[in-house]
């Protein structure tokens, strides 16, 4: 039934599946793993699946274009969850398989660049092909197609392989960030550290809007956590952002904010408010920007309009 | 009965008086000239009188300090109304009296600067001396002990003198605005064209406080029509700043604005929504900034804690 | 002989290739068609080739990330001309080949999306595979392996196919956005018309950088014509910013603008002034942002300084 | 002859006196007291003096509106000191009065404010009257014309009499700040603290031009200290703005600041870089902004021009 059906980026056993598992709901949840980002979220978007769990961006590689642009169009979904997951490689060979024997080796492109540097030095003369994921790369080795594998070290027992060398990772940090993503719902309570998405189309033939709209956060004291510009489809120059601010939208700085941008773009699309990942970071709001001094503001423009305001 | 009474700035005759009366309601009103503007604006503070009738600014000599600083310290007051007066000098005398007689000349010392470049034409020899207020001057010279004074051509048949010269003013366009203040009370209505006038203390040590400030009218495309900065008190380079905006406290964007300002600033102090008496030169609000913009934008926010902003 | 050598983003029969065609020197270049954006723009970084011709964004697709990500790292590189190509599809079938013929076809993932609606119209049951390239789709329909080919209608003669289809976009205006890209040199001249790009990294832990970056430009009257984030590989929330604004570094306003930048961010990569591709649409600088603005103003100030400023 | 000559506003005996002799150079220079801020300024404007010496804001009182507009109109003079002098008045009685003798009392009009409070508790019933200055006062009280006069300390032996009270002042940190100018010459060399001094005029119907001047400071990390409105004379609503800055004209912000205003304002005018009085709270320039930093940037642009930007 889709009320306990999650859907993922699949196939299984690749970093997405690791960092679903870490949710505390995957555990009784049926979780079923799809071929693209637009199958996994159209899931959700029919019913048959209650939550869709999507890559968002690498910190080596960028955002997910395709997660991205999902998220911007089509039937509108919102964000409930998000997870960071610390990326390292773990290089998966057959039983007996030593690095000298190791002539080929396959991953997925984006895994690629980020294992560049350590298979120059270890591997220098290996050959390097793609896989359509790093599973299924581990599974090309398991049936004899290539040497090695580079994926995560979860997926070794699914296909009977070992792990000849972990946490291999040219960029130290390197993380990607992954969504819960479901059908638009009301909002959940604030937890204290919060964050909020949304998409802003800047208003045509207007030069100077996106640092109107930057300005609307900084007025507030609101920090911005990531800006992605994005092609609307409607010709060069044209583009939309993806944007995550800190704070909740039951906050009174963030929604005073969001309705300062509601008012000067064609278009918003709010994507939720959820809790933070990245914990112990939360900052307090600047001065002069939480709920209580909104509320002593508010309640001092009452008195003021009935010529109390020194009270 | 103080709710009859108006005060003003003293004594009769002068352009206070003259401004007062094109307000509709002094013609059933006492009014009572007297000799200073913390007088005047007492007078209403202790309940001796229901309105107080002062000037503010002029075009040529700039603010009127004592106004200022009454406004912005001890028991609040509230404006009502403004004035504007096109301020132009006549040249009064005794009945006979020809230009080539004058040999000495009077006025208050803010005239002066108004009438200097027509006197070094005219009266190039006479001597000018200073007098308590412009009416004072007229009655000197009824008393013999100026030729002329440079005063309103309404003050001529209060002191029996003639009118020699008429519409003398150094600057064109030179005008003084003048305030009907009161005790605070319940803001009337929008008028559609209205000004906001305040007092905003900018936190100490804090250098870019005053741009963060004018951020919050930007923001909300407010336009300034009046920046005015006096010192606090509290040491050189402290100060206060003494504004009108456009707009009226029950628009979304000037209340929004204001509780902007009471959230970052020490102190502010309200002084009231009032119609603008420079007719026609009222703009429309900024696209994106009429209170059916604030209103659209809060039921788009309210759809979006409920999962429904796409509606 | 690698000065007359302009390598691009292969295969032959691309957009890439139709967009470099349009160059009028390319008429006299020997073009090498190559297998990868980074092998393109390191045969210009070895000295193997004068110039490397590659897509950098797609007013569909976005941003092509590898030029993005090249253009940022590694050996410095210098952007001389751009090229706007309209992207529209052809579908290409062998000669005799109907649309009810057709129960294959391919393209590059790229093109998927551009010709996903007219696909599910006139083709809905045929099953699309991908292919390397648009041109290498033609190739393997030569070869027999698919009915038809989604690709550029100049590719058709290259591999013996008829163009069955022709003007395919699901987007109007679908454009591609190319750049000749060679090794750092001095800038040319302006033309009145020009742009200039940079990369620029935020400093960390500064949350309002990216709007004070945003006002060097906005301070000095220069629209931004392009913003795209990419991470910078330091971790989460960490992104430098790709950046194309109006003007050339020889206009003051935008030399201003730049060491504006490089004094408040910790790298700045300039990436060239070159002549803008959207004829037409140049507008004058805002007022007093012109070099001749600026050059009174440099003369008002050596006057000032030798206390002549009035002069 | 009027090279050694300094004019300063008068009485002898006044604050403005005993501020002048806080400079060194004061000892050899023939003071000469005029009686009004346009008559010391003139005096240098004619070349009858070398330097005259007038107070132009005070703590209390607000600007010195006749030093700010003659400063802001006429023959451009230039400021090349400052002076801050703390104020404490005394009250100054002939030899043998007591405190119950006082029944009068007199001082100038801007003295009454500052001592007000203390007059209320200790001189309930005492009647207060205007002096032309404070000196005078102090004359009036030697020739017996009132009881008691508020002055300076310092008066109190050129006029016979005798120190009653000391150190009356309401506001604690009362200060007046004076300046020394002089006819427009070559700006003195930067001691490391200093202060620039200009007026703005803001372009007419261009309500968001004073947000625009104070980015220009903003964005180059530039704090304002001073910041007074005065009307241009232009009619209501129009203003000029006496600005001073930190900084001296001949570091790199200061000056594009300037140049920038010089760009966007109609008019500027330069009234000095001087050194700070208030010694001690010299703030180091915000990171990127000193001269180093401007002139790397300048080295580094020069290198972009000729395709050595990385360098």
């Amino acid at each position: 039934m889709s009320a306990t059906r999650y859907t993922y980026l699949g196939p299984a056993g690749t970093f997405t599946e690791a960092a679903l598992r870490t949710l505390p709901e995957a555990a009784t949840r049926e979780l079923v793993p799809m071929a693209s980002v637009p199958a996994v979220l159209d899931a959700v978007r029919v019913g048959e699946a209650a939550g869709a769990f999507v890559p968002v961006e690498n910190s080596v590689e960028g955002a997910v274009t395709a997660t991205n642009d999902e998220l911007a169009a089509g039937t509108p979904l919102m964000i409930y969850r998000e997870v960071l997951l610390p990326i390292a490689f773990a290089l998966l060979v057959r039983p007996g398989t030593t690095l000298a024997d190791i002539k080929t080796v396959t991953s997925h492109p984006v895994a690629q660049p980020q294992v560049r540097r350590w298979s120059s030095a270890h591997l220098p003369d290996a050959r390097w092909e793609a896989a359509a994921s790093n599973a299924d790369g581990a599974r090309l080795v398991q049936e004899g197609r290539f040497d090695g594998a580079f994926a995560g070290e979860f997926a070794a027992p699914l296909y009977g392989l070992d792990v000849l060398v972990s946490e291999i990772h040219d960029a130290a940090n390197a993380t990607t960030r992954f969504v819960l993503v479901g059908r638009p719902g009301r909002v959940s309570s604030p937890t204290g550290s919060d964050k909020t998405s949304m998409v802003v189309w800047l208003p045509e033939d207007h030069p100077g809007a996106l640092l109107e709209l930057l300005q609307e956060f900084a007025v507030r004291g609101i920090n911005l956590m990531r800006i992605e510009s994005r092609p609307t489809g409607g010709g060069l120059g044209n583009y939309c952002f993806l944007i995550d601010c800190e704070g909740h939208l039951s906050e009174r700085r963030v929604s005073e904010a969001l309705m300062g941008l509601k008012r000067i773009c064609p278009k918003v699309r709010f994507l939720g408010s959820y809790p933070r990942a990245d914990e112990g970071e939360q900052s307090s709001p600047r001065a002069g920007t939480s709920d209580e001094d909104f509320s002593e503001a508010a309640d001092w423009l009452s008195r003021c309009l009935d010529g109390r305001g020194e009270l």
